[in-house]
């Protein structure tokens, strides 16, 4: 493994003719986005470019323009392709590209923003201060001069602003958003964008109803629960982001906890803080993480869990 | 009336020794953000500032610096002060600054970004096409090389984001993303910031809960009502935004209707749509507004005023 400079990807990117861009399994807002984007940009520089993604292609990125020349594995495995370059995109692991990693010998590059990234490629381009690889690939089009066009844009401002919660996370710096001012300068309509990634079907509207019913607030109204039954998990799959967000918001909530019944009798537990440090909470039922965000898995059903953590709290 | 360049607005502001700032009443984050901030960069170009307010700042904006600075109308009448300028900021008529106007004869000097700016004051320096006028104020000291502090940084960062639905709505340019940048480069911290302004009470979410209990769905999914009784206006007042996006965000959605109870037999209507033009609608009842937001009143209780509605629809 080698890390490699902006200039030194730009040499390999000019030297590469054919480029497989790839990104990580269960890929999300800025993996997609940045692929297209980036397949835009290649074939704008003359290169033969494809995309593979072992996985399904979320069908609300679908309004994004190349979405279309995504394939599987099992499409090249049919129509093998020479390439010089295997460009992994937002994967920090080479098991998050799935069967990808196999079906090539060529070199493997990689441009990602994950501060986990393992280091796993042959030439690695890591901004871990950028919220989003969107957020790198449109730093890098400007600093190369390549034109960045509307469907560009589009892709990148979705890229950018889904992994920063549309600017409402943490990781949002002034370059986060002066990225994705050139997004709109290039004709990204943010407000577009966002209706089109927050839309909601009406079934889906109809379980957040039912799942707002679970809330339940403890000790004053610092410690807030609300819970996903059997019913709503199969519905949502691991679709469960926001949720926690509901009693997050509270002003008087400290811990917000979000239950999920991964079976009758076990139960996935997300802790979420303000302040008090839920890594130790969640250490008591054999889980962990950091001190304001912290997971664990306990082996009962919703309800006594959900008591069994209220007892540990108090 | 006069319109003047930013070079005019900066020869009148390095003249005037002393300057006081108002806003509209019933004042917004964008008022209260970009009066704060502009404050402090006049205090630190040596000025004399007062800010006045014929209103009350709404308590979710205090976190801010300086706020506690803000004076009504009472405490000039009993504290009189002499001024060389009346900053105008955010206010589009002279009726929105409320008694303010009556209290000195100094020349009314005009910062807005309303198209709808009736030009009332003496000097007006309009900008319709920023999203903020936060926007306008960082864009002037950006100009001016004044210094945007941690604290200005913050206060513009929120005057910006609420005035464009956190970047969410179609007034967000390339310049609304540039000038939060240069907020945040200045030390504002977008997840503080939008926590502190998204917060809600355990009893708002409470009331939330119980208004998406009144979620219809019409014609196949493509319309939807909301509905806020007698109850949810006492607590809300003002305070229902937000509520129609709720059922606006919906896929299949087009016209999302907002039925509010002002009385027991009358119902403000708030029509929203994706294509349909919601103005004829609205003009059935006596109403009107834009093809895409429209509202109208009708003397029924809500109840029957949905009827009529959902009639006229089909």
């Amino acid at each position: 493994m080698s890390k490699i400079t902006i200039n030194q990807l730009h040499v390999a990117l000019c030297e590469a003719n054919s480029i497989m861009l790839t990104v990580h399994v269960r890929p999300d807002g800025d993996a997609i986005g940045s692929m297209v984007a980036f397949y835009e940009a290649l074939v704008g520089q003359g290169k033969t470019v494809y995309m593979v993604v072992d996985d399904v292609v979320p069908e609300k990125y679908s309004f994004l323009r190349y979405t279309d020349h995504i394939h599987d594995v099992a499409y090249f495995e049919t129509n093998p392709v020479d390439i010089d370059m295997l460009m992994v995109l937002d994967a920090s692991t080479y098991e998050r590209i799935g069967k990808v990693g196999a079906l090539w010998s060529a070199p493997i590059f990689n441009i990602d923003h994950h501060i986990s990234n393992t280091e796993f490629a042959d030439h690695l381009y890591l901004k871990p201060n950028f919220a989003a690889t969107g957020e790198i690939i449109t730093y890098l089009c400007t600093k190369w001069n390549w034109p960045i066009t509307e469907s560009m844009g589009t892709a990148l401002y979705m890229a950018i602003a889904t992994d920063c919660g549309f600017f409402k996370f943490s990781n949002t710096t002034a370059n986060t958003l002066e990225m994705a001012a050139k997004c709109v300068a290039a004709g990204a309509r943010p407000n577009v964008i966002s209706e089109t990634i927050e839309a909601v079907s009406a079934s889906r509207l109809e379980l957040t109803k039912q799942v707002m019913q679970t809330i339940e607030f403890y000790k004053n109204n610092t410690v807030a629960t609300i819970e996903l039954n059997r019913e709503a998990m199969t519905i949502l799959g691991d679709d469960t982001d926001g949720f926690v967000d509901i009693i997050r918001n509270v002003d008087t909530v400290d811990i917000a906890i979000l239950l999920k019944a991964e079976a009758d009798d076990r139960t996935r537990v997300s802790l979420r803080s303000k302040g008090t440090d839920v890594n130790a909470i969640a250490s008591n039922f054999g889980g962990g993480g950091h001190i304001r965000a912290s997971g664990c898995t306990i082996n009962l059903p919703l309800q006594e869990a959900k008591q069994a953590l209220i007892e540990v709290i108090k």
